[in-house]
């Protein structure tokens, strides 16, 4: 028996429509959707990220606009720049693209962005509400992790969850929000004995930790929901390069009940979220304006 | 064979001659070590508790100070008391005793102190830092849980752990160290299917639900370490009133290899965690003034 394919590209496309309405409507109540983000030390990679980035924000009608910043520049310096935009008004969500240069400490910064303002739900005291409960702008992969889950219709109350990779915007985020929706978690890392013994026992398993192949079919449960969050660039031995995730795909299929293929998984699903949160905070905004 | 019994008191009264000489330097260097906490909302229970944390304090050179509310304060009053504990230099450490009357959102209150200040490290953004792994100030019983474990000399790294009880305040960070700390966590509670399944293989079980005999000797490994977070009181047949954990002792530690009592164990430890985490806020205050 083959896996259902969870179709992310779909479901994100749904939600994209949502938010189109949603930013027309605030925009209607003159309340423009506007997203800052910050570059610091420009690299093509990081470039074309904040291109496709930008693209994506204006296909929903959110104004996106690119700050960018030498490599050199002080963690004060940008500690000022995250501040001017906290208190400019007509700036409804803030996004630092990482990694920042070594010299910049980038949980402290992170800090720095206004609870309401921060999209990507990355400043420690949104991950603390999460922790508590008490979510407000919750991680975009996480969330993405979730909603894939949701989408299905398994019930993930009781479920056994087993998460992949504990890394601090992947893992323990998707770990978190697993267990806030009340699935029995754990969490695995590159010091787990085992993996295997996990994810064989798991009726959800996420991997998160950006390896090929480092699950197959051999190692999860007949009928499981398979998340993969990895986006790996691989080039076969033709010299093509093709993106792969974490998952043998084509072995797990044959086992899993449902899974995320990648591309088209978790990564189109990841940019919605992103969308989301960032007409979340232009609500909230709004309602404590 | 019965286990071996984890000394929560013996450890505590080493860290608080280790804290007594810290802020003995303090005072030295001018710098008086100053916790305000606050109290909405009188019971006996809670002025009880006060009163023994300020003893506490004392013994160790740590001015105290409880600043009462009655139990109507507005949330916005309560914040503006934090702040302006958080700008008087004297005072270098707040905490808030719990819970709150109703109408008071405590996560958000929590927010509101200054994040070097927030000695039971329970601000939103210091239980984020725990999981970007930059902790600052960690949760109290957290703590106590971990440094009971290494007391053991027993290797967290790679060790199964389970935890049962996901609340926000303990289970829920106790898994974020445990995760820091490099053990496989699962985080187990109400929803969970058959938590002796979990309990059964691990090498290490925190307990931490509040539920008298919720865990008993058959449900463990042989050899594990056991960390039990319970304090309930419980009333035997003949009136008297004795104070047991949430592990039925006498069967666990026949098969345990270590085991924390209650009392004895994890509460001492909280205690002397906060007096530590006090005196940490002031030695970072310290540095950065």
């Amino acid at each position: 028996m083959s896996a259902q394919i969870i179709d992310g590209s779909a479901l994100a496309g749904k939600m994209k429509l949502e938010v189109t309405d949603q930013v027309k409507a605030l925009v209607a109540r003159g309340k423009p959707v506007h997203l800052t983000a910050l570059l610091v030390g420009s690299t093509p990679a990081g470039e074309l990220y904040a291109q496709r980035q930008g693209e994506a924000c204006r296909a929903v009608g959110i104004n996106y606009q690119l700050l960018k910043y030498p490599a050199e520049i002080a963690q004060r310096e940008l500690k000022r720049e995250i501040r001017r935009l906290n208190v400019d008004p007509s700036v409804t969500g803030i996004m630092m693209h990482l990694p920042l240069p070594g010299h910049l400490d980038h949980p402290r910064l992170q800090y720095e962005i206004d609870v309401v303002k921060d999209v990507e739900g990355v400043n420690p005291a949104n991950i603390g509400y999460v922790v508590y409960g008490h979510t407000l702008i919750a991680p975009c992969t996480a969330l993405a992790v979730i909603e894939l889950i949701k989408s299905t219709g398994v019930e993930i109350a009781g479920a056994e969850a087993v998460v992949v990779g504990a890394s601090e915007i992947a893992g323990k985020p998707i770990a978190l929000l697993l267990a806030e929706q009340m699935a029995t978690v754990t969490l695995c890392h590159i010091k787990t004995r085992d993996v295997s013994v996990h994810t064989r026992r798991a009726d959800i398993v996420v991997v998160a930790v950006g390896k090929p192949h480092l699950l197959n079919g051999t190692q999860i449960k007949e009928g499981s929901v398979v998340i993969d969050v990895g986006i790996n660039r691989v080039t076969a031995a033709d010299g093509t390069k093709r993106t792969v995730g974490d998952v043998e795909f084509e072995s797990a299929r044959e086992k899993a009940g449902l899974i995320t293929p990648v591309p088209g998984g978790v990564g189109p699903m990841t940019v919605a979220m992103l969308l989301r949160n960032t007409v979340r905070s232009a609500l909230i905004l709004e309602s404590a304006s």
